[in-house]
């Protein structure tokens, strides 16, 4: 996308140190060496009995080897015990091996023949049933690099590694204006011709979503002098705008003049060959991204959740954002589209019983937005499609 | 899933009123019934004229109809024009009509004779370019319904309703307890034989990711006594008990037992066939689910994906939690199994040069942790499949 190519790889807002315990979520904001090797031991993979492995040669079920059982290694303890030849020591799953062991048999290979005697049926090799120091990870290795999105296996692989703070992107301040003389907030009842605000409420929860900071900036009416006091006030403030424009064409179009008075250099592409959406407006004002978006709710979610997300995602440093939920459907009803545009349809998914889910369209006139609520996700209809016909398959993405 | 199927429908841990702007992903505790209905007025789907439609009846390109401009009805105000035999006046996308108006004719039908003077080419029927009254949501329909996770959508469509709060189920507290001789915490510096805790963070952020409130209980050493003592401490302020045994054998048999003094029915299942996971115990114990999972870090992960995220939404009342995300990939390489028992193998994706995404298995011996952080996904290989061979598509499950 044109606004993502003109925008740096790397965290564009900042950083911060957050416990590494509250870091779900978050983007890396540097390279992450591991401080140390893990495991730190060579570490018994099974319950048995750690030996010198060329005290097993040739052991089998009708030959099997005699062993001195000379103690054991608990849990979590060093070797208190060192293995001469024919000695061996209990290991357990996890734990550290006698002194001069190389190798765990496991305890199904072995016969109790008395306190301090065990026969062993199978040889093992040096190494055998044992983790090595490092085969985990190796200290200086890079554990978790720039623009990574911290999953629940990563906090535990730093805490693993005694990490109990890394530094990640800031939080994208996102500020959200809506406009439109018609607009009243949701605390308000509408008199005739008044509708509550949806689009600054859509759009921040996929900010939210996305590792944001939604700023809701308020509403301004029609007045081109108030929307851009407005809009420059705003985008002071936060790293990002989005500007949900009123809804008929001559207040879309006032909306790229704000965008072009914002900053350098501008407008960078007026009108998307998507539906719904055709109206957004991408810009770049002096370094900061700003996104306006069509006023009609469904028209602003679809347009957002293709623009606002990669870009704070963007803005975090994170080049590959994780991939939205797609779910494999069969299309229930025929989708006619215009080819050379790409059209967003939302459905509804319903099991149909035989084993797989179809995907009903939900038809809803001019943009309300209980389609996007009735909805599960949405179908594209690639810009070189015609259309998608009834029971061919789909993948619906959620919203 | 057994546990599930004992667990009630409804949101088990009670609910609690928040503000409908901080609801993202919370699971809603009563089905929400419209307030009023939407759009509130007719509303024009286009900019315009609002007219009768019986005036615009036989208008063409040839025969177009004449109309008198008798004025506008602005964005956000009510009509304050009425029209007679032959009036429009000028209307707006999202506007309302003129009083006595029915229809609208869309600008690009028209053309501008002088400053009161229009022509119409074409027809309009009644109702056509107008949204009715409930034609987006009818008053008192359900509009969310008890168990669904919030959307950003969902957000914009209650607040278009002036619903400021709305009821959602409490999160769930879900106490996690690891238990073990070698396990220490992250902020210590282990000495021989010892390992930082790890399973604690990974289920918590799991249960973080799917809406519950992880309580960490802290650890215990491997003495029974002391480890029921903080088990039933811990069930005690939880709604839900994760358990990580130690790894060795003995260490997962004294779990079962735990789970069995718990509370009743206690243990309903002990072993799963799956690897890994194998020795994982699911239990309800006086109604709340108590689970065992094995101690080594890449099974209590994939256990606590299949078990710990469906019942903390189920805890919520979410009988369909929203699907993990999948990926479609190419299996780069042959991942054998054996039938009777599922396999869950992690992987790397790699763009694969051809449009297409390759699944790369991550071997790794005993489940080290960082074979999950290394990962993108698992592969699921079915109980009834005997692996699955390099070239065959595969859905990557993000973890």
């Amino acid at each position: 996308m044109l606004l993502l190519d003109r925008l740096p790889e790397r965290p564009g807002t900042g950083v911060c140190v957050v416990r590494t315990v509250d870091a779900l979520g978050r983007v890396v904001a540097t390279d992450i060496p591991a401080t140390e090797s893990l495991p730190a031991f060579p570490r018994s993979t099974m319950d048995g009995y750690s030996v010198r492995a060329s005290d097993t040669f040739g052991a089998s079920d009708g030959l099997p080897a005699w062993f001195t059982l000379v103690g054991e290694v608990p849990m979590g303890r060093g070797p208190e015990v060192s293995l001469g030849v024919g000695e061996a020591a209990a290991a357990y799953t996890g734990g550290m091996l006698a002194g001069n062991a190389d190798a765990v048999v496991m305890v199904e290979y072995t016969q109790t023949i008395d306190d301090r005697t065990i026969e062993v049926m199978r040889p093992v090799a040096p190494g055998e049933n044992v983790a090595q120091p490092g085969e985990d990870v190796r200290a200086h290795e890079t554990v978790l690099s720039v623009g990574h999105v911290v999953r629940p296996q990563d906090i535990g692989g730093l805490l693993a590694l005694g990490m109990e703070s890394v530094e990640v992107a800031r939080r994208p301040r996102v500020g959200i204006l809506s406009m439109g003389d018609e607009v009243i907030p949701p605390s308000s009842t509408p008199g005739p011709g008044q509708v509550r605000d949806v689009n600054t409420y859509t759009v921040a929860g996929q900010v939210t979503a996305a590792g944001g900071t939604a700023v809701p900036l308020g509403l301004v009416g029609d007045d081109y002098e108030e929307q851009l006091v407005a809009a420059r006030r705003g985008l002071a403030r936060s790293d990002m705008l989005v500007l949900s424009a009123g809804s008929s064409v001559s207040a879309r179009d006032r909306t790229v003049d704000i965008v072009a008075e914002l900053g350098e250099p501008g407008p960078l592409v007026h009108g998307l060959a998507l539906r719904p959406g055709k109206p957004a407006i991408v810009g770049l004002c002096d370094g900061k991204p700003v996104i306006g978006l069509p006023g009609n709710p469904v028209s602003a979610m679809v347009v957002s959740s293709l623009l606002v997300r990669p870009a704070v995602y963007r803005l975090m440093g994170c080049v590959h954002p994780p991939p939205p939920t797609d779910r494999a459907a069969i299309l229930a009803q025929d989708i006619p589209s215009v080819p050379g545009r790409e059209d967003y349809v939302p459905v509804r998914l319903a099991d149909n019983g035989n084993g797989a889910v179809n995907a009903h369209p939900v038809w809803g006139k001019s943009g309300f937005i209980f389609t996007l609520v009735r909805a599960d996700g949405l179908v594209k209809v690639p810009a070189d499609a015609g259309g998608i016909y009834a029971g061919e398959p789909v993948q619906v993405r959620e919203l």
